[in-house]
């Protein structure tokens, strides 16, 4: 991409135009995910790493050295990450569920889940039902990943309130209105439940802590568009007296039409893979889907494609490419003009109905015990 | 008090100044409790009515004609009113809460009390441990003026969180900030919390209505300057399918130091007297209140004295006085100057000290079901 200065947007809730993503790290003054902060992952975790981390998606962290510093020493983290249920999970959400269930396999650690039903009928025109319906669908779906149901644990919102709310009180009397109109640029109109929302978001990185009474570490994979979210969270922890939580940030994988996310905010469902969508369906998005390639074959065999702007390549590199040694094959023959996008999509297309025929059943296999890891009653008065 | 025109204050967060209650009416756009009303209220409870209504501290009302129009028709309204628990209570919040015992027992209808706890920690510097302990100790006062276990329902916030929440999202959905920084003047320093708030302090005015799927009116008696608070809830009331509440409403007690309203806003102790107070204490207050009085024995036997401003005649207005009789020959004498201010404090003291006497031994008895009334689960899932 070199230095393209195209213009782009993106917070909490727009991303908008072509990313530059090393520049975003530098406005948003996160750290650098360095490959000796990645050999450090593979040799605590002794194992190789998973697509998210050595496929360069996970590219941004705050305090990451120092959380791998204090599980050296023997105090263990938890991971907490969260969905907005405003309609059916797309591929692309599943990214940092995978990272966050590695990362519970392989350092033994609990996942916090929040799914926040509450935010989104204040935040979308949906209806109550339609958030709780999609809450526990997208619950099933992430769940469907493989996290261990010993070491999981949901935040269902409105189910949780009475488990969440005694810290969210604490936590909301910290922020001042001023903090969120600025971090989220909230016009006068937004009603009153999304201006309190941030607290309840807060809640859970503060939750272990609070419940056991001693300070828990905290890590948060997450889109770097959701950062300004958790700068909030890291600017009070420590004036109640909690540890500040750390991040891990990705890439947005971006939509099949070549937008900056794979999103529905504009309401573009062919921009989007949905877990819920039938075969044939995403055998069309796929085919009609955005790519890096030039405007004839000829030209792309003499010039070759372009894999950073490619929405296809970048389903590869979430965890389509089997190997890391794959991936890169095949971005060395995208890159040279050797493979075509009429062929690469060929290639991703059965790789993908396998994928959607696996997380169906592992679905299925979830729904006995998804909503017993709901927690619904406060592990203290206050 | 004639035409006079001082400045005065009064919102749900501050009253100062010397009151204009019949100007403040107007500009809140209320209507006028007329001896109509109080004549329909006497005839369908068939009962005299109590000293809040027969001696003019309630004065203004919303909708209150219409409320009686239903219940006459068979549709029974409930009560609600609340606390924020700041600290004890004093003799001027027992006002409302006597003028609900008597509806509850005349109109045989259901009472709702909430304790505002969480609304008290964001608006003041108390802590959390404060705010429960003083929510606990005013709810066993107000229980005292002898609410019906069978008909008294209590919402302790943060602990009927979980009942009140799914009400609360959808009533936060309708308020804009806009609103209620409009409303109450908040700046943008206001934590999340308080903004919020509305919402929460909204739900109990819809809950039955919500907990049983039909319509059920409300009727909230309050201090005039509440309404504020609850023209908000009457603005989104429909929107939501739910009645907007009646109001009816009080002048305020005013303060021992003769300012606006017996509060301790300005921390003023000498200005209130709690419940808690020790009976030396409460004497000596007394002793030092602010009257309407002449500076000379030869004025006041001349003259007489100003019942209006004085906060001894506004306490035997409340109810120290036993009977509307004995009231209306005390302010007889006070006003021709047959009665002088010490004798009319040396009077007062034993039926006050008779009062605590009382209150406090009621509200022993009490605490044994107090906290059995707490709802803590909702009624339904949405």
């Amino acid at each position: 991409m070199g230095e393209q200065k195209e213009e782009f947007v993106v917070t909490p809730y727009e991303v908008r135009g072509r990313i530059d993503y090393e520049r975003l790290r530098i406005q948003f003054g996160t750290q650098e995910l360095t490959s000796e902060l990645l050999a450090r992952i593979r040799s605590i975790a002794g194992s190789e790493l998973p697509p998210g981390l050595a496929r360069g998606i996970y590219y941004s962290h705050r305090d990451l050295g120092q959380l791998l510093d204090l599980y050296e020493k023997g105090t263990p983290f938890f991971l907490y990450s969260g969905r907005g249920p405003s309609g059916p999970l797309h591929v692309s959400h599943l990214v940092s569920f995978e990272l966050c269930r590695w990362i519970q396999e392989k350092f033994r650690v609990p996942m916090y889940i929040q799914i926040t039903d509450d935010e989104k009928f204040w935040a979308r025109g949906l209806s109550r039902e339609e958030t709780v319906r999609w809450g526990l669908e997208n619950l099933y779906d992430i769940l469907s990943v493989g996290f261990d149901p010993e070491r999981t644990h949901v935040f269902f919102d409105s189910r949780s309130i009475a488990a969440l709310y005694p810290l969210a009180i604490r936590i909301a009397q910290k922020i001042p209105y001023s903090t969120v109109k600025a971090v989220f640029g909230f016009p006068p109109s937004t009603n009153i439940g999304l201006v309190f929302y941030t607290a309840l978001q807060t809640a859970p990185s503060f939750y272990p802590s609070w419940a056991e009474g001693r300070s828990i570490p905290c890590l948060i994979p997450c889109g770097i568009d959701q950062d300004p979210h958790f700068r909030v969270t890291r600017d009070i922890a420590e004036g109640l007296g909690y540890p500040k939580p750390a991040l891990l940030h990705s890439r947005m994988v971006p939509g099949l039409l070549g937008e900056g996310a794979m999103s529905t905010t504009g309401h573009r469902d062919d921009n989007v893979l949905f877990l819920n969508d039938p075969i044939p369906v995403v055998r069309r998005k796929i085919r009609h889907a955005f790519t890096g390639g030039r405007s004839t074959v000829e030209e792309q065999r003499r010039e070759g494609a372009t894999p950073e702007i490619c929405s296809i390549w970048a389903l590869w590199r979430t965890r389509f490419a089997e190997t890391d040694e794959e991936f890169r094959t095949l971005t060395e023959n995208c890159r040279s003009g050797a493979l075509l996008c009429g062929d690469c999509k060929s290639a991703l297309l059965p790789k993908i109905e396998a994928f959607y025929e696996r997380q169906r059943a592992a679905r299925e296999s979830v729904r006995d015990w998804a909503e017993s890891r709901i927690i619904t009653t406060p592990p203290r008065p206050l």
